[in-house]
């Protein structure tokens, strides 16, 4: 089964996300706005069992954390995505980082940008348009992040939550 | 913020159920095939902040299930939806009373049939011709469940998962 790890910004700011995704990115329907902070990998039942008391570890001992947009940026020319950015903030960083080690397969394809997709697939001509228009307009949002998702996908390309894991928490 | 519990049954009974959603019911991208336990309910942060220790309670409590699906069924002539029946066993009946007592709102407006919705809003005549062929076929189905999901709606009317609460966990 495929799986990632993903936050999921606070409903404003996936609200805000989704009126550019509805018009501008394909995967508007397979999964709401989120940063990623681990791709997808493969794994089956056993290895993830074995991985979610890590999950569990890395959650208590993150802290909630606040997460800056200061501008919608752009992948080109590897992609013609358009996102917003989220300032690479340290903990944000080792959040990811030790999502990469231990027992999680390291699958970084790229350096980590944390960002949130808002288009994607774009013909030229759209991208142009689109990144174009965006670069006008302010995007600063700020939000609280006290939580990330386990996701697994289904057959048509959509994701389902498997557990959410909250930061600091002592049960 | 409008709020919901559900269950979302194995990536498998997903993936059959979405095969017919996809078709047949236009809430196909809003969220994944799921059992309600809990209908949408309007909370605040406040209340909802308050719930959630009451939630870890009850998962706490609950132990894992299996759930049986032996026929294809409809609402009709109440509404044309036509659902996967899942048979209610008493933890999940008993899972469902706890989340309309205490602290939770008692919303429900129906008795609780538990079931994974496949299709709805189809005009008379599709209904009749899809909830035709669907009896003609096998539907059977054993799942286990772990976990239930406290989701919120979006503007767009697709739901995020807020958080997952595993059955049993002793942590």
């Amino acid at each position: 089964m495929k799986y990632g790890i993903v936050i999921f910004p606070s409903k404003p700011v996936q609200d805000k996300a989704n009126a550019l995704r509805k018009r501008y990115d394909p995967h508007y329907s397979l999964i709401p706005p989120h940063i990623t902070i681990k791709e997808a990998f493969e794994a089956d039942d056993e290895t993830i069992h074995k991985l979610i008391p890590d999950l569990r570890a890395i959650a208590k001992e993150t802290s909630p954390l606040t997460i800056n947009v200061n501008k919608v940026s752009t992948f080109a020319p590897v992609t013609n995505t358009i996102y917003m950015k989220v300032e690479a903030s340290q903990e944000i960083v080792h959040l990811f980082e030790k999502l990469q080690s231990g027992k999680f397969p390291d699958n970084k394809e790229y350096a980590f940008v944390p960002h949130i997709t808002i288009a994607q697939k774009l013909s030229d001509q759209e991208y142009a348009d689109v990144y174009g228009s965006l670069q006008m307009k302010d995007t600063q949002l700020e939000d609280q992040i006290d939580r990330f998702q386990l996701m697994y996908q289904l057959e048509n390309g959509s994701w389902t939550v498997y557990e959410s894991f909250v930061f600091g928490k002592d049960e």
